[in-house]
Formats: C-alpha cells, structure tokens, sequence
C-alpha cells in the first residue's frame, strides 16, 4: 500500500468508518440563506466537513460543480482544500475528476490536480489506454481511481460490451492491475451492480474500490461491503454525496445525522 | 448540420482551410520575454490568434495548459476566448475537455463549458455511455466531438479491442451516430492510424472528424483529407498544436508560416 492507501486505512481505523463524503455542491439544493453569495460553495461545504470530517476516511470533491462558476468556483475549492487540511489535517481528499489524456496532456492535468489543488487522489477515464493512465499514477504517492464499471444506465453501451469473452470492464480492471507498480492504483466500481462488481472483484482481488451508489443511488450496502473489500483487507472507500449534503431536515444537523447513519449502516456489514 | 458545424463549413468556404489551430499553451515552450508573467498564457495566445485566424476554421484550446495554472489560467482562458471573439467573430471555439460524467454532474460540466466559457464545441469521453455524451449534446446549437480512434499507442489497450467482431471505437462510431438527434455529434479520430481511421468512417459516414497527430505527431495529409470527408462533403476538422505554436524561427512569425504552410499542405490533398 502506498502513502494515499495507508493514510485512507489510517482514517478508517481511528474513525471507524469507510464513508467518503462527496463534495457536490450544487447552489441551488443548499438552504436558501446559502444562495446568492459568491462565496456559497465555500460557506456551504466548510460546514459539512466540520460537521462530518470524524465520521469519514475521505472527502471527494466533483470538479463539475466547482467549474460551473468558473474560476471562481476554482478559487472556492482552493479555499475548500485550505479548510479542509485545517480541520483533519489527516484525512485524503480525492478530486473527482475523470481525466484522461495523453502525454504532456496528462501531465498537466496531474499538474493541476496534485499540485495546483494539491489532492490527495484523482479519478480518471481509461478509454484511451493506460498510458493515459500511467502519466497520473508517476505520483506515487498519490490514489489514482480509474473509472471501471460506473453505476449510471449507460454502462451497457460499452463497459458491459463483451470482449474476448469477458466485459470490456473487466479488461480495465485487469490492465490496472498490470501497470499498478507503485499500489497506488484504485478501481470506481458502482455500488448498483452487485454481480458485476463481483466480476471485477475476482479480476482484481487486490485493487482498492472507490464506490459510489449508495444512497439516492440505491446500492446495496450488504454486497457492497462484501464485494468491496480488497483481499488484503482493506474496505471499500464509500462515497455518498447528495444523501449527506441534502437530507431531509435542519441543516447542518441533518448533514452529521445521514453521515452517522450511513456510516453506521456500513459498519453493520463489515466482517 | 446545426449551428456549430455550419460555422465550421462557413470558415472553411472563406478561408479554404481545414486547419484547427490547437492551443495548448506550454509556458516553458514560450519565448523568453512571455516566461514569468501572470498573463503569459493570454500574451503568447493572443498574438499567435491575430496571426493564424485567417488561415484556421477552428481554434480549440486544451483546458489541460489552463488548469495547470489555477483559478487564475481559467481567468486567461475567459480573456483568451474574448479575445478570440473580437479578432475573429465567426470562428468556431472548441474547448478540448474530454469530460465525461453521469447526469447532474455532466449537466454542471457542459455549463462550465457552454456558458461559462461559451466555447462553441467541446471534446468528451465516451467511456461511461451515451447517456454521458447526450448530456452535452442537449446543447443542439454547438458541437460535441466524442473521443473514438485516439492517436496514442495506448489506443490499443481498450479502444482497439475486439467487440463481436469488430473494435471498440467502430461501437463507439456507431452508438455516436445513433445518438446523433441534433446532427451536432463529431468524433475525434487521430491522424496517425489511417487504416483504422477508415473503418471509423465506414461505420459514421456522416460524422464529422476531428482529427489531431499531423505535425509534430506525423498523421500523413493525403489519408486525412481522403478519409476525414463526411459523405456530405464537409472537410475534416484537421488540428495542429505544437507544430503552429513552437515551430523552428521567430515568433510569432515562424506561427504565422506554419499555419499558411499546413493549411496548403492539406488543402493539396482536397478532392
């Protein structure tokens, strides 16, 4: 295990949980006293990690919701990440990303994210080839998730189409397994298709999960701590977003109640 | 064809040039005096603008070279594209992302893309579906380049795989082709593998291609313009990054007889 894989085991030791808590923060869901502000994304989400950071093992901020204000929304999450290191200065912070890019391309992205925003890990696309891939994972000390089997409808079109007798998914999470050379390397397995995930577990029995789904998505926390685990033990890093930052309820009570209940519901199926 | 490619045909028609001029801003690439400055981006970008949109159909900036500098690179892109529509109003912009993501997510991309930055095209991954692509073209006025045949020796890792009988990216050809309400969906195919290029527009004969790898990355002229061409005669989207922006000789005016010189080189090849 590398540098980012020890401190998520580290984080989940101490907090006993395996939730990641996903940073998307869309304006127009939070409380209307939130709205409105240039600086809401910030105000909003520096409440949810001081209200949730002991019950998580990481935090993952989506790009997407960051871009949509432009640089400004960037200087947001620059901000975010300060506070963050602030409150838990131990806890990793995954950039959901989904990059994926060739060459010096590439390189300039993991510039951004690894040090412009300083991340701990990253999500990125596969399709182009593992030297797309390659180019992130050089940072040996950081975790890098490839998107494998994703938990939205379109995963039919061409993760679940079969090559050579198995689903192109699977052929990812073989391939990442071959060029993990520093065990910094991590699979997102979507928590909605529990036989597939078994598929990618048995082709990658030792590549730690990134799974989102559960929640607003409907995954099974059951199969997905029983297939999320690696088998050197390790459990599967758990991302709900919008079941943690807009329950039903106050806010920000609302936010340490879902994330307490969430990780408590985990906790339940961990042998 | 919508909007974004008709302008695309439109500068194509004025300018007799298929070129795209691939703005992807390496600061240390730079001439000296450019190297140092907060707003090198802008001031290297700007002056190549003024001395090569008269000889390009396209501009497309890669997010990449922005990124890497922050908040504040976003802030050069946001003057870079003003710029771009000052010197040259009808010129297509065309935001080289690669995004791809489910859903909302995808929704808050393609607004940082569209509105924010208001590029008129986008460049997106296919990986997770064409749920993921439907989202950006939901924009029926601008264009959406879908990443097919990449121009990287890691295409061979999942692009190229066989599916039923025939590769990955001729699925994704297809899938795009379906998809394709608003007659506003490309694909991006690279130069340097004219063999498979040709299958790419067996399986599309209607798509548009952008097509990066001449220059620097060696895509031969003659097999692009022969295969880039819809069946309806609309010309491939031919980018050349490197090779307009750090040619051997004087800035800016060695840009300037890169530009005439690949445009004449492609144009040579028209049928």
């Amino acid at each position: 295990m590398n540098k980012f894989f020890k401190s998520i085991e580290e984080n989940y030791n101490a907090k006993g949980s395996c939730l990641c808590v996903g940073l998307d923060p869309e304006v127009a869901k939070m409380p209307e006293r939130f709205r409105g502000s240039r600086t809401a994304i910030f105000d909003f989400l520096s409440i949810v990690v001081e209200r949730t950071h002991d019950l998580a093992c990481a935090f993952k901020p989506n790009m997407a919701f960051f871009e949509s204000s432009g640089p400004e929304g960037l200087v947001q999450l620059q901000r975010l990440i300060g506070h963050i290191r602030e409150v838990d200065p131990g806890i990793p912070i995954i950039l959901d990303a989904k990059r994926g890019d060739i060459g010096n391309t590439a390189k300039h992205y993991a510039k951004a994210i690894f040090e412009v925003f300083a991340a701990d890990g990253i999500t990125v696309s596969p399709y182009m080839g593992a030297d797309t891939v390659e180019t992130f994972a050089a940072y040996s000390d950081k975790g890098i998730f490839a998107l494998c089997l994703t938990s939205n409808p379109g995963y039919l079109d061409f993760e679940n189409r079969d090559t050579g007798g198995e689903p192109l998914f699977i052929a990812v999470a073989r391939r990442m397994a071959e060029i993990d050379r520093a065990g910094n390397i991590g699979l997102v397995v979507g928590a909605t298709h529990p036989s597939e995930a078994e598929k990618v577990r048995a082709a990658a029995p030792d590549l730690p999960f990134l799974m989102p789904g559960i929640g607003a998505q409907g995954g099974d926390p059951s199969a997905i701590m029983r297939i999320g685990m690696t088998a050197s033990g390790l459990p599967p890093i758990v991302n709900s977003s919008r079941g943690i930052l807009f329950p039903e309820g106050e806010f920000p009570a609302a936010c340490r109640t879902a994330a307490l209940e969430t990780r408590d519901l985990l906790n339940k199926y961990i042998r």
